[in-house]
């Protein structure tokens, strides 16, 4: 049995340790996987994202458990989702929007104190509340043991993309990478069977689609579909980010054909 | 069995790699916990914090090596301390200084070339002296075979708070978290039934004490009692560290009632 | 069984996540080691010799997966090695070049379409062609099952050092670690039994040897050989190559004696 981390805890502090402490001590057999603990501070966003690009890539039966969570200890809930042969583990902040988008889900919420600390602190609900829950679902108890089912809660309003005139589509950079690659959500649902040939950002900048990054001609910015569907900008050599000066929510068009 | 890891090591090198490769050849079957590798170069008193704040959640039997080790080579002695049903292995340095002072520990230094690398690194003792010590430990020998029992070495003369006239008690801060928070030495022990209510710097600039984080005004620091106990201050949406200009060791004061 | 992990991944993004669980829904039971992500993008050198310092550390069978790889997607080739009882994957782009120096090494091309990903992305093949690679090995498929055995491949051309006028030896910086200490090519076996005395730069600046880091004076750099038998240059409480501005390729002489 595997439980996963996503968090913006960092490497740097204790915190990821004592949440690792908490399930070893509820469940010493399960398997850790850390996808990232470098999600940068409360960007749910990129969590989202995160999350929705690997879960996919695991077993069946695994636990993902994603606590990125500006509002630890306010009115938000602790939920369990269970799709795809998957279990979820976080708060109803929108960390999970993809997820409920692309998948048909049932949400509970956490509610038995049975599966959670003694005295949960209010500021480090990862440790106290979401670490128990992930530690005790991967034993093997189900979801709706935790609480009662609820209606599937209002995400982070993903940006999706439209058609555009003259074959065209319009979408939105959703991602940026370590490497400064700008990650749209336009995908090969979008796209079909016509290649993508042309790129423009907001300002008119414009750039031509390769195969792959050895493509791109050195120091020149180009677009390519990536390795999980989306069209992606990237930078031979460099960083497409610095470059360009894009953002994510930035819309950019793509044509086809 | 676990064994945790806390050092100074980083993770862009091949340090830490080699202190897995030596403990899984001796005991192919343990499970490996990073705690941290990010403590700052040399920074002995935030390892021994983040020790402190983790150990207690993991299961009996864990066995916890930790190496930030200025002194490489030079006098400090290897030790294995045994408290609270666990196992630390590392320098006599100050690393287990909260350890020390929190329980009451058997200390014992490790000599046996036995269970130490054949021709041991001078400058790499956690590769070839404490990472195989540990990998011995967690297979089951008992501390006592590693050398003598030795008098608990000084510590870092950890800085306690101390009561301070009109119910107020003086501590200081001890730890800096990566969101900024900074994390003082009074705890709940001192505060006992009486709720906190001001906090003041040694310059004179007082915090409101609040719930949790996100009861914090945006832009505006105040104090809470954080998921262990300690009283911090925190910026909410901002690093208190950088918007203060606080550093570990500044004084502070919390009144109560 | 182990599978070490090698790449320029990082470990703020989905990556690392995706290949393991690749991996592990393979072989649900294989051991994850993390060697290091953090591999400066791009560089294969400091890969290569990451690697070289580690791999002799894990038990016999371990597969070693490396995958730094700026060409992805163009000619080179997926190999797998087999020397010295382990195992290596990833691209022929060098990244293995001191394993096939200094071993006596079998090199595979990996072709076999059953033991790689069903449409594999020519822009993620750490995911989609290395990860299955390495965990079907790791589940004892042998190598020659995924390809012909082909030449060993070209290397980076690694630096050797090589003898210089008066009991001196000429080598190089090859690595350069997060404390900023300046890692040479030259190692005991060209030193022999003669203790080393001096090392200059190429720029005539001089430097004692010390026997460990403690002993260099506070704010003055030296030389020691350090754990793995390489010279190395080191700054007591300071970065080395901040204050030297010194950079892998820089020469360096050594005087015994």
């Amino acid at each position: 049995m595997i439980i996963t981390l996503t968090t913006d805890f960092g490497l740097r502090d204790y915190f990821v340790g004592c949440v690792k402490g908490v399930i070893l001590t509820i469940h010493p057999l399960v398997r850790l996987v850390d996808l990232t603990h470098e999600i940068p501070p409360h960007d749910v966003g990129s969590a989202a994202f995160a999350l929705k690009e690997t879960y996919r890539y695991f077993p069946k039966g695994t636990v993902h458990l994603a606590v990125v969570d500006p509002g630890v200890g306010s009115v938000r809930k602790p939920i369990i989702i269970q799709a795809e042969g998957a279990l979820f583990v976080g708060p109803d902040n929108g960390i999970f929007s993809y997820i409920l988008h692309e998948t048909t889900a049932s949400v509970f919420e956490i509610q038995k104190s049975k599966y959670i600390a003694d005295a949960p602190s209010p500021t480090f609900q990862g440790r106290d509340l979401f670490a128990p829950a992930a530690a005790w679902l991967s034993r093997g108890i189900p979801p709706e043991e935790f609480g009662p089912k609820i209606p599937v809660p209002a995400g982070l309003g993903i940006s999706l993309p439209r058609p555009f005139p003259g074959n065209r589509i319009e979408g939105a950079i959703v991602y940026i990478d370590r490497f400064g690659n700008l990650i749209t959500n336009i995908t090969t649902l979008q796209l079909g069977a016509t290649p993508p040939r042309r790129l423009w950002t907001e300002d008119g900048r414009e750039f031509a689609f390769k195969g792959c990054y050895a493509e791109g001609g050195a120091g020149l910015a180009a677009a390519l579909i990536n390795s999980s569907g989306h069209v992606e900008i990237f930078l031979t050599g460099g960083s497409a980010k610095d470059r360009l000066g894009l953002a994510v929510g930035n819309k950019i068009v793509v044509e086809r054909g």
